[in-house]
């Protein structure tokens, strides 16, 4: 693997794939041939190619990333019928795009010019729940929700909750390797998957990790289908570690007059070896944005606002209490724990609100830098800085528990000038996270958005390795092409 | 990727590298010439070659598995080093073996013939310990215990806790994703590994991960390289997860007239959502030897032992009485919880003595499958019928809380027919781990010993996928050749 060599033979193939993208999407004949392929398969795959149809499934929720041209959509139902379109694929020369819900939000499930999109949404079937070894296997097209729900109903918990949860696929999460809000104490999407199958570019079906709890037997490659966004492989069917479930959580909300001492709270608090099920910030931005669309009674002065939940059965109240007193101590001046279930949900509906009201104010770009517990009040005081360099407005809400906030950056779509400031700001908001000893996505994903931030993150030889882990396993990048890498 | 072509080229690899070793073992001009390079490379590196040193450190903890004749030992201080050392092997054509401490149990550190042994022992800094962002940074050569004991120094916790604790290194733990007693509560070493340093087979450093709690920017290469058994790369770096320190453990233990009944009390406490730092089963087998060893005053009759610590400061106290009434309930007759620490330590005394009690009885064959929990009683079954049929002795005492069991087959290392009966058993300990839907290793890793097993878990489909990784990375099989793969 000398560099220039394996450089060189990596640009030739993504050179060779835009290639396909190219001829597929002028070429009819190649979508003929590829139906026709599918529709004598065993089993036979139905190809939609009604390009209304098409145009709905084309795209994800990114901002500013760009969106292909499809040449046709298959629902496979089968693992098999998975097999019969990436071997089509590669016969015909098409490249590949797998969805789920395309929930995502960096463009990862956006068309290419030409592509066959492979909809995962009708492989929806819960195999298997095992109370005993608390795992449960799916196929991908299983939303969160669905899963959740019914492990709940066994009294386990499956804990990976990104804010799509209701409508995001497991094969979705696993893809993306999604976090959301109970990260802080239960980590993310990855923490929980034990065992999959995955069919690989040449149509190959590979069984990857074990049920057990345990097992180091050969390299992960687990690990490395998660997170890996489409372009190694198409998840066909999941297992995943469960918990037990836990108390319903207690709540608590303060108040700060500025966003780095409340930084500085969650830092204090989180050092003393507090263990809350959700610790989420919202800075002075977030709460104008979100008093502007909903009279919460969010007092008039605030300048940030932290949320803690604590879901153990015995110490949620003193753990909380803890956080109140700590809170007091870096000058928050509202702080309360809510009395029930009820009141817990009241105080943290103003965090429900956060992606309603930056909607209704127009478009936005959503960021997604993790940065070290302990920078993030520079964190807060750099986006600051930033959005008045640029003249835009940046909100920042998120995971503050484990430093994974996401800074908005709202601006006029219609207006290039603000359109342009805003990619300026975006840009500036990657090199501050990274600045910052941060990643430039904590739970997002690359996908086409940050595609070229990636290399300031990995370097020069890591990126050589994950070239070199791509070619190996999709030699002619007909698995998403032009994503991650 | 196409299957024939690919394993061709992976076998011609392989066949170069049996030649590379053939031809460095009988080829003293090799050493010198490595010698040569190395004390002129910026740092020099000092190659010793007296064949007592090298005989020291010729293997691992490991019965059965073949001991190559090392050519030389290089002990690096610093990456630079490493760098120099992996450029100066593949300039004379040399293979490579990483070592760390050399407690391992599958002869993944142990020479193969003509090679270098690359001991990381002496780069053992800690280089950083952030109590903000709770994690620490180390050399590979740090062992457990050190890394363990300064971060207790700040209030924090490094759960993974092999057996080989005391003298293992971070380095040989995160090559094997060591797990240990913690595991039920806590995961194993790659659960806590965010960061590395590694020096590919090209003699490029690549850093892999990030400080943070959270990231998802490109494949997950930390994950690839924990595990892989010094084939991928040699680590030079490594940056742990750290936890707060949890309460001092509270300790129950229970007595059993047979070892399935202490297999479903495991089963039904831990699917209640239990949730000890630690579930331990000795066998009946296991006691005797114990007993043979030392008097503890384990009571005569009993065919099992469960031992349950819980480290929650509120909450031990009640779910080790809820441990002992499910043991009850399945039939236990002694069941008590220890009254303090000092009383918990006696408790756990026979755990603590099942090494040294087997080591004075001879050759032993430690096994570690990992089972799906409900498969416990069954596993302990098997493993009954597999003694007698073969006549072999075997013990079982490990991980029951996530079923991860090692089995130990003692025999007399100077009878052939009892050393053929041994090699017998243990391949139908594989078979039988594998039959209940578990994995040949949970703990210990694949080395030498397991080698020809790997395949029956993971498929053919699933080892080109882990050799066209390992062709990628090391497309000359330099680094630990015929180890894993």
């Amino acid at each position: 693997m000398s560099e220039p060599c394996a450089r060189a033979a990596h640009e030739a193939r993504q050179a060779r794939a835009a290639d396909v993208v190219r001829e597929a999407a002028v070429d009819p004949g190649r979508t003929r041939a590829l139906t026709d392929v599918l529709s004598s398969s065993e089993p036979p795959v139905p190809v939609v190619t009604d390009p209304d149809v098409l145009t709905a499934h084309a795209r994800d929720h990114a901002t500013f990333c760009p969106v292909g041209v499809p040449a046709a959509l298959v629902r496979p139902r089968t693992t098999a019928a998975v097999v019969a379109v990436l071997r089509a694929a590669a016969r015909v020369g098409m490249p590949v795009v797998p969805q789920g819900a395309r929930t995502g939000l960096s463009g990862g499930a956006n068309a290419v010019d030409g592509c066959i999109l492979v909809s995962l949404e009708q492989m929806n079937r819960i195999l298997e729940i095992d109370p005993a070894e608390q795992t449960a296997t799916v196929q991908p097209g299983v939303t969160n929700a669905e899963l959740s729900r019914a492990v709940e109903a066994q009294g386990l918990f499956y804990p990976p909750d990104p804010a799509s949860w209701e409508s995001s696929t497991i094969g979705g999460n696993v893809a993306t390797n999604a976090g959301g809000l109970c990260c802080v104490k239960y980590g993310v999407t990855g923490d929980y998957v034990r065992a999959l199958e995955v069919v690989t570019a040449d149509g190959s079906v590979v069984r990857t990790g074990r049920r057990t709890r345990k097992g180091v037997a050969g390299y992960d490659l687990t690990r490395l289908f998660v997170g890996s966004e489409g372009t190694l492989g198409v998840i066909t069917e999941v297992t995943v570690a469960l918990r037990p479930r836990p108390a319903p959580p207690r709540t608590a909300v303060a108040f700060f007059p500025d966003a780095p001492s409340a930084c500085e709270a969650v830092n204090a608090y989180m050092s003393a070896g507090a263990q809350p099920s959700m610790l989420e910030l919202m800075d002075g931005p977030t709460l104008e944005v979100v008093r502007a669309y909903r009279d919460l009674g969010l007092p008039a002065d605030a300048k940030a606002m932290l949320i803690a939940r604590c879901d153990d059965k015995r110490s949620a109240a003193d753990e909380l209490t803890e956080f109140l007193r700590v809170c007091r101590s870096f000058g928050a001046e509202d702080a309360l724990l809510a009395e029930d279930a009820r009141e817990g949900d009241l105080l943290i509906e103003a965090r429900r609100l956060v992606g309603p009201a930056h909607e209704a104010r127009g478009a936005e770009l959503v960021e997604d830098v993790c940065v070290p517990r302990g920078r993030l009040a520079d964190l807060l005081r750099g986006l600051a800085e930033i959005s008045s360099r640029h003249g835009v407005l940046i909100t920042c809400a998120g995971h503050a528990g484990e430093g994974n906030m996401h800074p908005s950056i709202i601006f006029d779509r219609d207006d290039p000038t603000a359109t342009r400031a805003a990619l300026d700001a975006f840009d500036a908001v990657m090199a501050l996270g990274l600045g910052l000893g941060g990643t430039i996505t904590g739970e997002h994903g690359v996908g086409l958005l940050k595609r070229g931030w990636l290399p300031e993150e990995a370097g020069e030889d890591g990126m050589r390795v994950q070239r070199a882990v791509r070619d190996a396993l999709d030699p002619h990048h007909l698995l998403n092409p032009g994503k991650v890498l």
